[in-house]
């Protein structure tokens, strides 16, 4: 499906293809319909990564607290989206043993105490022990320094997803 | 559940709990959390409020577009959130003849033509003859008139599945 076709799409295709680009909010696709026509996948990426800083800082944590742990529960149980099965899958987290599984949700149960949204890494492009490494470097972070850092990983992972999704055209960069 | 035992839940209970209070947005609860503790459920239902209001047009609109058509396929396939499913029931929407579906299909295709989101009304309060009625007559408003019109209901959808998730207190008006 090319730039084109997307902009032809009723709000109600729009959102049943591109509703979970961002994890668990079909609200920010359903947003940036508003906009179209894109002129191109980057327009498209670039609208919804203005709609995602126009939030107020508890919205964009709001959008952190729709993630799911990496390697945690909803990943055990089979609950996640099909998205984040396969990137978790892709980044060999669900081939872990079980001393790697409990160092991660140790890690993991720290950074939600520490900042009250979970860790969130664009796992596509990463693997089970940089993202291992990542969780104690970032914890280190101030709670604002982290919610930043964390929504640039929900837009690298929202780019990638849209990319599967939508063909690239000429303007469409990492 | 008191408004008390909801300020001591974690981000994932709370959003596991509430996250369907507006619907198919669970990054709305998401957010407000960060304003936790609420003096009261009327505080947590204003903080839903402020967080809706402070939105750009376009997000209202996707909240909007997150909401099923009333008397839709989503009824018809079994589809709904639960939420949906018992508040169109309440409203006899599960009960139409077939010329009444029918009616109800076309002014929502006219409805959705007209402002690029569904019609949206509190369901719980109201009856199919009121439903079809409304929609008629919002059919005149102008696109922002109907848009604000529209996120009154989506507020006041939210506040009474708030009671039925969070015991009443003396502070909660609807």
């Amino acid at each position: 499906m090319d730039i084109g076709a997307i902009n032809c799409l009723s709000y109600e295709d729009f959102v049943r293809i591109l509703g979970n680009v961002v994890e668990r909010c079909p609200v920010v696709a359903a947003a940036v319909w508003s906009s179209r026509p894109f002129p191109s996948v980057a327009a498209l990426e670039a609208a919804i990564d203005d709609f995602i800083e126009a939030l107020p800082e508890s919205g964009k944590e709001g959008i952190l607290r729709c993630h799911p742990d990496l390697a945690g529960r909803e990943l055990q149980s089979g609950t996640l989206t099909p998205e984040s099965r396969e990137e978790q899958g892709h980044a060999g987290l669900d081939r872990m043993d079980a001393s790697e599984v409990a160092r991660m949700a140790r890690l993991n149960a720290e950074y939600k105490e520490r900042f009250g949204f979970p860790f969130v890494i664009c796992a596509r492009t990463s693997d089970k022990a940089t993202i291992a490494e990542q969780l104690r470097v970032r914890l280190r972070n101030t709670h604002a320094q982290e919610r930043a850092r964390a929504v640039e990983e929900v837009k690298k992972i929202c780019r990638l997803r849209l990319r599967g999704l939508v063909l690239a055209d000429q303007n469409n960069k990492l």
